[in-house]
């Protein structure tokens, strides 16, 4: 049976996540391939309202249940979304995944990694993206853009500081797993960007 | 500080785990202690919400999601209404708890224990009860109570040989740990399943 390829996509809000996502769709899908594009928390119909609840602004929730929460939502995705397109031969492209995790419960919620690390492999049966693009940049360039396009979210309400932390977490996966984490300057013009991400999957496709 | 104390009721429904929490209350309240009855999955807004989508039964989910939402509906019931009652020096009361996600994910979705105490341990923190309540009895004179009192749940619909897999993994548990778990024969009289109860608590209390 021919197996399909798992990518993510990781980087703060406003670092151009969705737009590179359609750009690498609309690429696969010139070679022939079948494409699912993604995102998380979400996907399936269980992550959906799992994804309401967790990101819910009004609803008072503990630490370890935001963590399980997004976790249980993988577990849906991957097991009734994921785990099947990738047996069908699917490229899988996915708007954030265990890095996500990673840093924003742990750094930014100060759950252990090594915690994280065994629920999200309980969540993803252990599975790993082959490929995960790492949109980069400078928190005060990206809130720039975030404001120019009135995006607000509620990791953004922590501020300048916590973007700082969460990016200094991010590029220190990228150095954990340099073979895995391909690391973008989110910055530069959108085409150049692609250009990156492209040049980056040819070597492979 | 004065410190309270967790006691949980487990055993299928059916089993009179809900009379014999209100027995226990009425008792330790005689005593002058405070008690909060609540029960799992539940017992805060947001453990209330997951408890609604993980029982819904038009909702497909996948049984490494059922584990985590459980397990998600905890932490928060933890955080923020079982430990801060514990901390305020109250007796607690709680109608299902871990024993139950070992037991119904484990033997009913095949969820290795060595999985789910690990998760569980994320959740509760660690917290394990003082005692645990186990109403047990035949599952086949439980149903008649079932349908004598027109109850209807998702286990249920599993049949006569789950809930005999189910009772015996509550009682392997119980053989496991005896000092903490204490099995009632729960197809006595009410009053004398209550006298049961109140004699092993005088003890302590």
């Amino acid at each position: 049976m021919k197996k399909g390829v798992f990518i993510t996509f990781e980087g703060a809000d406003g670092s151009g996540k969705t737009t590179q996502i359609a750009k690498t769709a609309e690429w696969f899908k010139s070679l022939g391939y079948e494409v699912v594009c993604t995102r998380e928390p979400g996907g399936t119909p269980a992550a959906e309202k799992i994804r309401n609840l967790v990101l819910d602004a009004n609803l008072k929730i503990a630490h370890q249940t935001e963590t399980l929460l997004y976790l249980a939502a993988r577990a849906d995705h991957m097991a009734q979304l994921i785990k099947p397109s990738l047996e069908a031969g699917k490229i899988v492209l996915c708007d954030r995944f265990s890095d996500s995790t990673f840093v924003y419960q742990g750094c930014g919620r100060g759950v252990p990694l090594a915690s994280l690390k065994m629920l999200d492999s309980f969540a993803t049966g252990a599975l790993v993206p082959a490929l995960t693009v790492l949109l980069d940049g400078d928190p005060e360039a990206l809130l720039a853009r975030r404001i120019k396009r009135a995006v607000s979210d509620k990791f953004e309400l922590e501020g300048i500081a916590f973007q700082q932390k969460i990016r200094a977490a991010f590029l220190a996966l990228a150095e954990q797993e340099p073979e895995r984490i391909f690391v973008v300057d989110a910055l530069q013009e959108e085409a150049a960007v692609t250009a990156a991400i492209l040049a980056r999957l040819s070597k492979v496709f």
